[in-house]
């Protein structure tokens, strides 16, 4: 399974491929789109779709994963963050990607092993966890780090099918679970 | 000219076409794309782009104008709005459109004569002045507002151009001007 990780921004947007085969994770590929601050964001959104759309369509992966909407204290910067963060979720879904969602502290948590980890933390544990011959910019560290926490945490099923186990039998692991549960006795 | 002028949401999208030729302003189209509540943002925001690529597409409009991006108190709404008002930007400079950006207090003082206007007022000051046999839904309302509100005071150079006023004439106007302008004495 190919993820792409996105971490949205209106200046840099850091975006980073992992792929899961089996346990193991490989690095594909990562880069920081890069934007004119001083051009309006009117024209920086149609860059941010042109480089994004190159991306998918070179390497086609299945899942997307990206920053969930977080509580911002400066309205003006999650209104700016979110025209950004508009255009990649209109992107991924119209490409047909599956979106999965995660917050800051578990990427944190689940990369560097806590939830206050800084940038510099984040980059230096990508880069050992990917084998990296070095460390890549923080935007393009943080999109990894997405990609890794869904490769890692993302649905059941999803592991469980890159491990080869079948749908046949998952389907039937769940219809014994769903048995076992009582009907409430109102219905 | 034709200008599209958009409300966006995450909810509702007010859209609304208003023509100037000359000094008349002529109501062409008006509506408001509902968006499901219950469907997360990634499957809203392709629904915004599919409805606004076929009204571009089945109006050709020159100019998009759009509330300018405002100090919002709840940083979560304010994130939120930005997805769709970053899709809709995309879309308007994706298909060539120039785009206007106004304050709301701005569009209000134009349309309705003050700034404090509430939205059933614009919806009716809207509705005279384009002489539209019922008031329109709030969200189109405003949208519409915002049409007329460039056609009534957008770039005086393209307003005069509608007025078939040359743009040689324009242009050695513009020279005119600036030649009377002193040179600071340090350039």
């Amino acid at each position: 399974m190919l993820a792409l990780g996105i971490d949205p921004g209106t200046l840099k947007l850091g975006w980073g491929l992992v792929r899961r085969s089996g346990n193991r994770l490989t690095h594909v590929d990562h880069g920081v789109i890069r934007l004119d601050g001083k051009r309006p964001l009117s024209e920086r959104l149609p860059v941010i779709e042109r480089e994004l759309d190159r991306i998918i369509a070179e390497h086609s992966p299945e899942i997307g994963s990206v920053e969930s909407l977080f509580f911002h204290k400066d309205a003006q910067a999650a209104a700016k963050l979110g025209h950004a963060r508009g255009v990649v979720l209109l992107i991924l879904a119209r490409a047909g990607l599956r979106i999965a969602e995660y917050a800051p502290a578990k990427v944190k948590r689940t990369v560097a092993g806590g939830g206050q980890a800084d940038k510099r933390q984040v980059a230096l544990m990508i880069r050992a966890l990917l084998a990296l011959p070095e460390t890549p910019p923080s935007d393009a560290a943080d999109a990894l780090a997405l990609a890794v926490t869904h490769l890692r945490l993302g649905p059941l099923e999803e592991r469980l099918a890159e491990q080869g186990v079948s749908p046949r039998l998952l389907a039937s692991l769940g219809r014994r679970r769903r048995s076992r549960v009582p009907r409430p006795s109102w219905s």
